[in-house]
């Protein structure tokens, strides 16, 4: 199974902000059993963030978006989503009494900006913000689970253990692990990896990852990861091939 | 003119590595004067890798990709773009030297992982890699200019000012700034952005981001940015714009 990340947001595009939330997403996602295949980052421009939700709806059998749900007038994401598929936003009765007592025991006014985020697309599952004000939403389109939530990192934090247990996969469970060598090139272990990987017929996944200090790499992280019917047999199968890399280590420095 | 960036890499994806480069990229760009349009995220899949080069070109004057130019067998973004191209690889006999000499120097032998790191699109410019051994490139296609460089942060950054230096626009100038309100909710601000915004007809984008604590918006940044034809003139605007929204924030608390 399938699952993208969807960013809105110029600040992310123009490298204001880094994009922890795709990672913090990325990472729910593949602890949940999915092949996190394309993640998307595009501008605060309404047609563009409903053609993005559309090209990856052919992709991905589950898509989270992060971003432009707020008040202002460029969070746009749950409009842009709605006229693209031309699904009626109709106000949240539960959400805007919500935000109303939220607004008013501070002391203030109900804004048309306020209002705005409790417009949602019809049939919307309503995901609780318990941090900030703007809720998230799940979208069911066919076979595609589409989840919309905020750009505000503590505010789309507090959405994804929700959105896990709506899609953790029973029967697939990834598990990872790595060694840190030291003394060996990247492309001086890489054929040893290229045949421990063939060995393994697809079912491990190795990637090595070097640290460059002046200009040397200076150590080598090569990160196993394997996806199996049960949490146990994926633990196994890293371990097992942890030790064999370990092994090549030795091989190597031995020479 | 608009710019896009791609990002290569599973690790990126499933959120183990945070996409630090592509902020990085955006920063660039968006300095050297482009609108940064999209950021697109592929798996070390060989066919994902050409169709996001291929997708990318119909939207963007320039694009920047980082990752998958290093010796392993996932490295394959040269070949991926070459093929997706049709573009013949050759060993560029320059690269292939500096390659020979840094291995040897090291009393490493060179094999065909290292080799591959010389193998570079018919008619790609060099970008050099001062701190690593994997090349960038750069290809112009048609309009539009495609630079290749490597996902090793340190090696990715060392050719930014080399890619900025070829591609800066000499009428296109940002500026940014930001003041910081405290005390202000971010929707009770909104309706005064857009009017301000409009005031200004699109020569001026303000963006408002709210840091929250314990479920509260603690503070607001606002973000005003401008571009014009010259520094000075983007640098006024920008200016100005931020002295108004300290007015707006001393008549609002006024009330």
């Amino acid at each position: 199974m399938k699952a993208c990340i969807l960013t809105i947001g110029n600040e992310i595009l123009k490298g204001k902000t880094v994009n922890t939330n795709a990672a913090e997403i990325g990472r729910m996602l593949y602890f949940s059993g999915y092949e996190v295949y394309r993640g998307l980052v595009v501008p605060d421009v309404k047609k563009e963030i409903g053609q993005a939700f559309r090209s990856l709806i052919g992709i991905c059998d589950v898509i989270v978006s992060t971003g432009g749900l707020g008040p202002t007038f460029d969070d746009m994401t749950m409009s842009s989503f709605a006229d693209e598929f031309k699904i009626p936003l109709e106000l949240n009765e539960d959400v805007y009494k919500e935000i109303k007592t939220r607004t008013e025991s501070r002391g203030m006014e109900m804004t048309k900006e306020r209002e705005k985020m409790a417009l949602v697309p019809r049939g919307s599952i309503i995901l609780k913000n318990d941090v900030g004000t703007a809720p998230g939403i799940e979208y069911k389109m066919g076979q595609t689970r589409i989840f919309l939530t905020p750009g505000v990192p503590s505010e789309m934090r507090s959405m994804l253990s929700l959105i896990q247990k709506e899609i953790k996969l029973k029967d697939s469970f990834y598990f990872e692990g790595s060694v840190v060598i030291l003394g060996i090139y990247e492309a001086s272990l890489a054929p040893y990896v290229t045949k421990l990987m063939e060995q393994y017929g697809g079912k491990v996944y190795i990637k090595s990852h070097p640290s460059i200090k002046n200009g040397k790499e200076s150590s080598l992280e090569v990160e196993v990861s394997a996806k199996s019917d049960t949490l146990e047999n994926s633990r196994r199968i890293v371990g097992e091939v942890l030790d064999k890399i370990r092994s090549i280590e030795r091989e190597i420095k031995s020479h």
